[in-house]
């Protein structure tokens, strides 16, 4: 088993669930080389963990995320060196840090992303890679880059207007640079749902000590935040409760067929189902609901 | 003409329009190869009848459907012989079930799903294939294949996600298998109308009688199908009042255009296009509009 | 300079902001053949023309456009000729026609559409090239070609689909030619915004006076017309304000990603932006976020 | 098992091969609509057949095949009825025509074309579904369909440039019409080998008899058939002594990979391969090496 | 009728057969803007000349060409102004020259390069999008780029491979820089013939007259480069003596099939061929067939 | 600077050349689980080596490779288990088999094959993932996998196709498994040239000494060997000399457009040049070329 020790994200393990937590609460859990190494190293060990059947990644402290880390990144505008050159090697940093999402992706348990306060800039490049987005009322999104002089590079493009549908809100935020507040956020699509009820929280705060001990609830941010958290776990605890063949093949085949016609989809299906079907979780499951009993499915 | 005559399925003509209701009430509708199979058969013959210009699918009884008739599927998990051979041999089976809805789709005339109650596993794949789904207020959808182990694999995880656009709620239904009822199928797309009101649908009884007259409304479920049907109908008759041309070359460009970028959506259009824009059905609808009468159409 | 002189289009100069407006108000903008002309022309040299850095697009006197103008398009359904040479020769005005709209997707500025009361048949075809919609609370939307025996064919069953997500809505509108309005062409993500605020508008009159100044504002129509269009050049200028190396390099890879799977939508990025981030625009952009002052880009 | 009794076509089964013949050969194998559906309909039969592991295809008498039969087949220039409806109309009949040559393909089992003297337009469209092609020394291609006024559209165009790799050639040929003789077709790799040995022929004539035994040898282009035939048979029935497991697979991920790029067809071999490898046939085909022995495989 | 003036690209019209040839010979026929722009000129303007069928394209004097005219091209490194800005702004320019030579093959009659001596670096580009390949035993191609540090970019390595199949030659072609005899162009299929017969020239100077009339003869290589015209003009003639309808919808759906899957390439073949098939042509060829008289076919 | 230190492979450095030579040659260089990381660890590094502008591949000892080490692979047939888990476990190892190649592939700099004596299986898989393949005349080339009951699945039926063109070949290379001899692979375009001329060997041992020291020519087949990678080596050393900007930008491109229509080929190609065009490399190359002088190129 992994260890999951790692510079700045913490990992909290409950059950078949796993808690990320991005842990650089000073730094506004801004994303600098190490929390791009680790973000990445994390997703690709949880996708090994055969333990593990859904994950949640959070952001510790004030809020989910303020973006790239500006006091770690050169943003003076170089003309050394021949510009071929320049522009050459630019390409292995970008996509190492494409990398660190599509590990998210790549993981085939489904993440759930729980926001709570600000989710700027490479925030949302992780999020849309996420599979479902929880958030605090608190929450706003804003698809920063067009304000510091850059498209947003490291997955926003791609795979927002694929999350949220409409090309109206995705060309007006990522022209903008403007926020986007939670409700409208659930509106649109981009969150599955808004947490705002204090009072369901402070049940929720015993049943999910475990995960949430390393945090203070001083303020009514800290609430926000647990409460999402919570009610992402609860979420993911329900996923990993079901068979694993059905969940895994499902966010896979999701996936192949977001990026082809249907026609491709159906096809590929034929061929991963043809693997799967001889499952013994199918008759598993089918006991379980004769017997009204919960079924017990093995690792995958 | 084709007679029409099924095991699983009931056919009515209604001038242009057909109304294919799945016919295994007792059973709940539900998909055993026999159903299967009538569906493919009926959507192909549909698809040669010059005389149809639009279709109506819904369910008799007490549901839509619930899904894959378990009674008539084995589910047991063999590992009798080869497990290639296994393998190789789910592939055939696993072709026809997606045939039968593809079947849906390669019908060039509009269908329109009217769904009552429960839609179950096979039935979301089945209604996503179709072109618009009105549904009555007591409708609820849910992709249950994940509670039986298994990713869905005739439809669903291809469809659903471009017909209603946010992956959020796609993986959320997908993952959970939990319920989607009328008021957010509305809401998220799914539905293009939700049907509740009790006195339009005394008036519509009667308009309606001939396709409706196997049908006895004695009680709630029965009047919310029967309106959700009527309406479904009415709209499938405007549909079918219009040009055959104009209608079957929009269907066709649609799913075109849905699985390939715009710029080859746009060259394909113009070599579809420049065959079909001789019709005489321009100047037939010009010159209807001119004498503010409706035109009639020859059939395609 | 280009000049900006067209037969059926204005053009306004505000700025960094481009304003065209069709010209045709006693045919209600329809699309003949110099409008088409003209909107090719005039989306060219703004592409080409470094001065400029959002667009808005809209439609002089009672309506935005009422689609194609029947009065200068042959709709007899002619037999003369061999068959195959008569659909070879269709081929290249309609793709003269799709060109003109491509023109607008392919001019790498921001392009709005400020549409008041109706946007018919061609409009719409227009309006989903653009990159966002603002509204008044009279328009409406119409899918009219199904209605005149041809399937809409430069631009609207390609582009509407990818624009407001749900293929629900989109048979319909494309099946039905029904009319859309602007609080369901809202809801449904269509437009990004509707107008109806009287009082905001005598603000907004002088403010922008110059652009508004060849249109008198005498009835309900104008006012909607003319709000919508300050709005809508609002935005522009907002967009204009921003780092050309920025939102050029947003629209261009939005519109290879919507058209390309997310791996290979991420690797284009990849080799974008290795050219584009050593630009000036980012440290600039940083200093003037330190500074509290607006930053001043040069031309792209 | 099926009893393969077609009016044009004449199946042979020896051993795991099964021999189709095109059997009109006073009209020299030209596709009718007998034999258009004949040869959709066999090689249907034999993608079912768990006996058979691979296929040879040939024409009876004077040639493989003249191509089209016209004497069966409306060359008239009709402008009966909407040229709309004409246009429409003739979609299903070539739908139908490709799927018959399609049948080739998509049966997984590899497909050999023995072929003499002339391969005439459909011949080529036919032949190039196949996986190889055997020729005697008299054969010649002949892309016809330039020389009577249309493109080759059942196959060709789409399938002769993948099979041979050089497009100046397929130019040439589709361009002119020009006769490409064997040596030719050898050389650009249309054609796998040529015969001419009439030496060895005499022998073979022996060894095949079953098969080649409706088949009377009284002159060159006899004796040019029955070696090719020969060969192509000998050829089948070493491909059909291998693991099915292995061979089916090949075919399979070929087509897969010939119309998708690198990365993908190497993700889609992942998944194949994951339900392939636990096979018995790979055990067995390792001891039969040790042994040195041939393996015995079960059907699949 | 265009009346075919240029600058630096000479056209003679022979019957319904174009030739163009590049007229720098003092700069070897070297690509200057002025030739770039006509070539895209001529190309597009041939392709709407409904008396025109096939076209050759040729160079005058030495060599084909030298590839980019150096002299009138800036190789310096510049660094002025910002980075992102230098880059951006040589989009434009390279989608110029791209388009230069995409006009070849947009324009759907079949060209024909006919090759003597020097082809370099653009000439590459340019002859890879021509649908044939003739040349002199003189011949030389070269993909020089790679010795100028630079990725060939205007076609070569999109077009080349598609054209001569065998990666293991492209790759050493475009990385070496090393010259391609005609010979080995010959059997590796990016030519279709080579040709070096002096007395066969001698006969044919007469029968091309016309054509070649501003060219003197005086030495071995323009004896060459005449001799490989004069058999383009006649590959050129027969091509256009056909039905055009075929050759179009030929070279049409060649190219299409070229980028899509076969399956694709199928469907679009099946819509292509329903505007097609009810021409007049093919009547019109079996008429001539029978009565062993050449047909003649209208302008398309 | 990587100090190259492998288990199971031996990386040589002559200048910008760095010779990897598979070093198992009492196993015959076959893949165990060593030899894959080795070779993935080994690309990769190279791909970031600066000083590094073109590799070799070659294997020591009898021959190039038995293919898979069948000594250290689990052929056995299990059924313990769930059939879902066994077959999502191949999963893995079979995607970090496939990523040994493509590490080749998406290691920038031009990588030769040198091949001697037997290729066999996965080594087909490995030389196709090279850029260019040169072979002494003993070499033989086999598919393998056919003959062990499974589809070769690391690669060949993906990238031979691609490699050679002809699909009649392939087809019946994969469907047999027969030996693919030296001249024949010339002649179908696997390889680039083959090599026997003992002569020519002498001189280069003394030019190669350094590389080639750790192995004794004591017999045909290290003769053979030897000058094969001599050969390799000398072309290597050719392409490492060039501009770095040119070559890496041209194996980017050409891996690119293999995969991809040419527009969307030729649209890229736009995107990197832009970035490119302004290096020093190109005024370099033309300063060299007026000077007579070689060039010298900064790392890239």
């Amino acid at each position: 088993m992994p260890n999951y020790q790692y510079e700045t994200v913490t990992v909290t393990i409950i059950d078949k669930v796993a808690h990320v937590q991005m842990n650089r609460p000073k730094k506004l859990n801004a994303f600098n080389p190490g929390l791009i190494r680790d973000v990445q190293a994390v997703f690709r060990a949880l996708a090994d963990d055969r333990d593990i059947g859904a994950v949640v990644v959070s952001g510790s402290g004030r809020m989910f995320t303020a973006g790239l880390d500006l006091g770690q990144t050169d943003i003076t505008s170089s003309k050394e060196g021949d510009l071929a050159r320049l522009a050459y090697n630019k390409r292995a940093h970008l996509k190492d840090f494409q990398a660190a999402f599509t590990a998210i992706e790549d993981c085939e348990k489904p993440v759930i992303a729980a926001i709570h306060n600000g989710c700027y800039g490479a925030g949302v490049d992780m999020v849309t890679a996420c599979d479902m987005r929880y958030c605090s009322k608190d929450a706003l999104f804003c698809v920063k880059e067009v304000d510091v002089g850059l498209a947003a590079d490291v997955g926003t493009l791609q795979r927002l207007p694929k999350v949220i549908g409409s090309q109206s809100l995705v060309r007006e935020l990522c022209y903008t640079g403007r926020n986007l507040l939670a409700d409208e956020a659930l509106q649109c699509g981009l969150v599955n749902r808004v947490f705002e009820n204090q009072e369901q929280l402070i049940g929720m705060q015993k049943a999910h000590a475990p995960c949430l001990s390393n945090t203070t609830p001083t303020n009514l941010i800290c609430f926000l935040s647990l409460i999402t958290i919570a009610e992402s776990l609860k979420m993911a605890a329900l996923i990993a409760s079901k068979s694993p063949v059905a969940v895994v093949g499902t966010k896979h085949n999701l996936l192949y067929s977001r990026d082809h016609s249907v026609a491709e989809g159906l096809a590929y299906t034929v061929t991963w189902s043809s693997a799967m079907l001889n499952t013994e979780d199918i008759p598993k499951s089918f006991a379980a609901f004769v017997n009204k009993e919960p079924a017990t499915y093995s690792k995958l």
